[in-house]
């Protein structure tokens, strides 16, 4: 397969661009992941995203993945891009922060992910009587993720 | 102000946190930035969006503004987070990807952010007809961001 016919992830699918009614909106966050198996693993088992679109680049030896919560959820999405050739980790510079996903329950989802062999990153006690439950989970990869709970601690 | 009574950006804010509908979703990406005026004139002024809440945290010298495209796109907004003392620029691992936001027009958009300041990072090429028009342009810190063309190129 040569470079330019390589499936391209931004076309005709609606799921990745987003509805095509020409208004501006944020799309997705791409994550570069190194065991693809192991973040799936995380998001789509552990927090209950689903695999939405898996675009395999052969020229570019790379697959990925879009996951989100809801099909009909257009942009709201996380683009997990694994190289095929890629061994070494990926490096963590001191910008970027993390992505927030609220989940129903934050206690029970850290559960999930722990004995799916996340590890929390930092826990943060609500402030205020009713304000929703906030604990970093790091990924596979080392990203940090702030799960906030739906409903109220 | 004491650091317990401090503000906090995920209280009772709907434009943060979402409908509270109990449906998991992603909230936001967050990225570290070392100008906030800059950031703000590439994010506001350049590429359309809107500052949505803006949360200062005293005790944590830390100003948050929450930027997005619509008021009622709840959860489909960057945290553009800026240290108060930070003064050295934030460093880049080889992990994080991109943002990807779609805009009517990459041309009109990427003329403006040059008319700021800004730099593309990578122009890529249609690969297809009716594929949208997609380019990499880097943030005042250097963040990618993917702009991809609404419409068909």
């Amino acid at each position: 397969m040569s470079g330019s016919a390589a499936p391209d992830a931004f076309d005709s699918r609606s799921v990745i661009l987003g509805p095509r009614d020409g208004r501006p909106r944020l799309l997705h966050t791409m994550l570069r992941v190194r065991d693809l198996g192991a973040s799936l693993r995380f998001y789509v088992e552990g927090l209950g995203m689903k695999e939405l679109e898996r675009v395999e680049i052969e020229s570019r030896r790379l697959t990925s993945v879009f996951v989100g919560f809801n099909e009909d959820d257009a942009g709201r999405q996380l683009e997990l891009s694994a190289y095929w050739d890629r061994e070494e980790p990926y490096s963590h510079g001191s910008g970027y922060g993390h992505v927030a996903i609220s989940v129903a329950d934050v206690g029970l989802a850290v559960a999930k992910l722990e004995a799916l062999g996340g590890a929390i990153s930092q826990s943060l006690a609500p402030r205020y009587a009713n304000s929703p439950l906030r604990t970093v989970v790091k990924d596979p990869d080392g990203y940090d993720v702030l799960l906030v709970g739906t409903g109220r601690s």
